[in-house]
């Protein structure tokens, strides 16, 4: 069964709670439930982790790289300034997914730019729970 | 009947010959049969614009403000440079998401921040066709 | 008789429904039969053009070197982009007054500085349709 | 009666005398006395300052927001680099339009953005004396 | 009671060893005495934390912003790069004040900005243990 | 007696009626008498001077190095752009802390930086009142 | 026969009016004619095509890779910001000369790089009507 | 006996499966194995540490200034990032010689600069495992 | 008789005793004195002025270019930032020679470049008092 | 007769051997050889000089100043950095046409701009042999 | 016998005199002599050259890839600046280990890239002799 | 006998032909044997040089730290480029001051920073052969 990994990165524990004018109302719970319920419809199982220290989400897309055949990651904050993240993302040689919930474009000028995204096959910003699922169907169809 | 428009921008007119190996091989015609197809499955129709012309990207922008309900804008070279396409997404008052066909964020420097997708409601780069495909559903979910 | 043409950029078509809070309420029609009947008391006459279309901009700039004696110029999103403007500007060898409904100098970063303006022989930004009576002024004065 | 500040920073009590190539050969009195003759014609008076000090113009600014209806401001090479004179327009809660006797966006580098227009309501530049009698009449009109 | 928990960033368990002529000879568990008792004067009490891993800062910014009403937290080396705590920061939803036991102004350039200090509430720099203090007072107050 | 001078920058005279949202409702005499009245319980006293000129706030840095003990200096806006400013403040050779009523590091991007703090002992933004209270404690127990 | 396309782009209709002192006193027919009657000594042709509409220079590009066995390409003012055109030239998949007029090395800042030129085979600037000889020269002979 | 760690950051556990072409086939347990064979040769031994956390790393660092004489370290991807190693090379007060795998000089510009060589001894980068012998050598040496 | 005003700007007056290793033991007393002896035996007169006020410094060039020869201007830390100082420079219409007595190109960064001396007529920088007596001489030779 | 200078810079002695993929098979002596049939046919005569030191390039365009009436000069990777060389192609005050065999503006972002370029009179990239017969064309028709 | 050759960039000829604190007490001579020593133990001979000028070095660099198995090579200032050199490194086609004997990435800020190390294999810098030796057996194990 | 040494860079050997409106009429041999008399009436003597060599000039500095109290160094276009002489000025450990005949300050934006003078006691520009004589009177009175 194919499986999908997907890697919350940091203040992530925290969706539903923070800003939820720019992140919505969903927990992370709740949206990880609508991912994989999406994933069992097509016949395949996704592995959420989510941690604030950057060196965990190194070693899950390192753990993703060998268990599962995609990821779909949201760095959060670390998108901006990680290179190691990047190195993951490249090392993991999986296909990975970068998503945001918010669209990075239009906020500040320091989220404007994602150096992990640069490893990744593709990103999605902006559209909440809809771009994990968006991700989830490319990742299956490919 | 809900209807979104698809404004594609400089040199997709081309899709399907030009860097095949950046942007596959599927036409633009392809593409948007695809797209139409979708649509109508969820009783929505579509109306595709091509255009090399920045100002007929514009005046596409208006028009689909007033008749239409949703954009699908994929601005191609002009995401990087273009002030006024950025305020014509701002002045078309509907949700417009932004889709790149091949990932911006690994490409050349020039190409990875988008002036235009800070005005749009979302943006996804990387995933082909399957971009244009999200963006339909988000358009017609929200 | 002296004929001054008045030169609107992208978006402009637009003035009176896009963002009031920014632009004001007065239409494109309005502001131009306003600045029209200034110009009959001083007995000139105006001629008005607005396109989305960068090109079109430059032909008209050149045509209004041929049969205008003044340019009121509203480059909207075109001012902090574009060397071909600024050229046409250049070339039209008639006197060009730059104006912008907004005041340039408090937006966003990338409005603060004019390409275009610095080809021309004066700017006035933040007056709204004050600026262009100003600029008729001005050019009539000359 | 309403009263409209005129308050002139650094170097221009040498208008007239000071690149008459650039500036013109109008001195600073005869500039005044013609922006204080239309405003007369208008039912309005004017009080003219000048100063070479920083530190007096934000006094002048002051003094103006306890007893003037407007502000017409030329703060020179100030413009350029003073946050400083930027908070006074700010703190002066009146309108304040700041004019430019030469075309600031055709100079030197650094004369082509102004930290104080950003404060300001409006910029006029490189209209001389029409600049001044310009920024009267959208002073009086609003 | 009130609690104020003090989060201490990278290198700081080596506080009163490492660079004693720019960080001072205090221990940090004297200077986390120190807080403690001047807390206890005000009838409050302190809970302090150390940690170098950046994943845990965060998770101790999110604990704080449930169990505490105010954190005193010094970021380190972290403050100039980490867009993920200064999330946190934003995150936790209570007064945050950040600390620097020396001046950062006047150090490497890179030291100069901070920011996770632009999403906390105040920010003291190069007063030692009364930086402490005096946020730590601050927070009681407020 | 220790004397301590505080010396109060640009726009600082109209504390309490400039933006109250962001400098709060305290005015300049209200906040010089509250640190007095501290000053006075630690057997000190303090000078209190404000100017909106530049060099009248070196001139007073000057003199509070020959006749007090220490500076508590808000340079306003001044602390982004003065070179001659930050000389005076190393000149004075006693120990200046500087303070800001709001958090520098939050506004914007122009006033992130501060020369002038470069050469103080310390800086304190973002605290108000207290700011300066705690700027007094620490120049008295230095 | 072999056919080369020569592509003006905008402010070039005015060669020979506009700043005869960069730019000569050759009209753009007379330097068309000249190419012309050099391609047929050499037992080519050429089509000429001048527009001042970004869009319009691509599709031209688009047709002359289509038709054509190479282009020489003049696009004024658009090199330096085109992105768009860029991708016209190489998705032209034909050999593509840039020639300027003027020599762009030595004029405003602006004018020193090309985004186009990056993705042509050569670029000549400085040469007047040689540089289009030597271009059409250099296309004949590969 | 003289006691030299190895500390070795993000991704390199994967040494020898990621991208061979740049890093090389050996892994990290052949790498650390051939350290410590010439350490003994030298009669000195190796603690060899590997971490994708920077916490841990930081960690290793402080402990390694405690137990040992010197450190070899390859902080991967936080070399052009973390200011918090920095500080902690900096802190660890024993010699730290900086080694990486590749030759960042030659890679993408991210990697051209090391925050953390400039507080280290020395760096060695592109000699693949010949670096850490050489780097032991001059600790050992030194 | 020639007369040459000596302009000395913010901090001057403090010479002699402040940073007596980077400004030498000369006071300001003492080297107008020895400029003021040089001009006599050359049969000239100085005029010497000093004012941390950047508004009197423009006031003193202004009178200069009325009632003197020339100016040796040593503009402290107003050269590196101001604007209405390089223009005062330029009105005066007499040669005007720079003189810093610390070498600025060898000081921190903020003083390598200066605006003012690029309107002066030449700009000596590190030698102490006779940098002073060289501008005389080259002021008189002129 | 007229006498041409051709002044080649580093590593064009290497010319055929070094990257032919990318400045192809010909030699120097086969490309100077070229260039003298072509010269002779005009009647006119080339003088062929080749250096590595920047010094020796200097010399060689001073002298051609003096007995040559053009020069073909390709500075080679002195172009981008040599200012000395720049003022050496302005003071030989014969025209100068720059030449590089391959195209600049699309290498590595260090070799975008030429500084040497902006002294010359024209410049051709990217034409490999044919870049020097039509400079050399240039100089015998000007 | 393979032969290495060690080529000395600038001011190298007065190693051991300039600034011992930061280059050591060694002499050229003798640093010269410990790595023949070395090579010669290898069974390999090693030739060395020293020039301070430019041109010479890139001579070298020709010279070595015609006769020697690799160099090693200290560029000194020419480093940072030189790309007339890289291109040597790279047109020498034998492998080229950069050395520097300080530390280059903690020193002043333009010391911290290197220009020819992106086209060496390896760099190795804050060694001092050492250095040399580790790039001398890098290259004989090669 | 004191010696000072005059090294001229490149181009000077021009002195006099070469743009003189900026350069003047004096030719280098007229210059020297000014300077060389002011030094014979102090009782001193000068050893002048030129080269249009970087390396030479190096050597002469060298040399001049050997033979020479004091160095009079006018470094051209390389001092906005040259480490390597900026090395070779600091290495000299005699007393140098840097001359430049026109005022650089005053010139293109890459003339305005010098690397050279950095490291020199002293620099003086714009004041012609008065520069040299200026900074022979220091050298000799240190």
């Amino acid at each position: 069964m194919i499986k999908i990994a997907i890697v919350h990165g940091p203040n992530l524990n925290l969706l539903g709670q923070r800003n939820p004018e720019v992140y919505g109302n969903l927990t992370l719970e709740q949206l990880e439930a609508a991912v994989a319920e999406r994933a069992a419809e097509r016949g395949a199982e996704v592995e959420a982790f989510q941690s604030n220290h950057e060196g965990e989400l190194i070693d899950a897309l390192h753990a993703a790289g060998k268990s599962c055949q995609g990821v779909i990651f949201n760095p959060g904050g670390y998108s901006h300034t990680s290179v190691a993240l990047r190195d993951a993302v490249e090392a993991s040689r999986i296909p990975v997914i970068e998503v945001h919930i918010s669209n990075i474009h239009g906020r500040e000028h320091f989220r404007r730019t994602s150096l992990t995204a640069a490893a990744a096959q593709a990103c999605i910003s902006g559209m909440g729970l809809q771009g994990y699922l968006s991700a989830l169907e490319a990742l299956l169809d490919s």
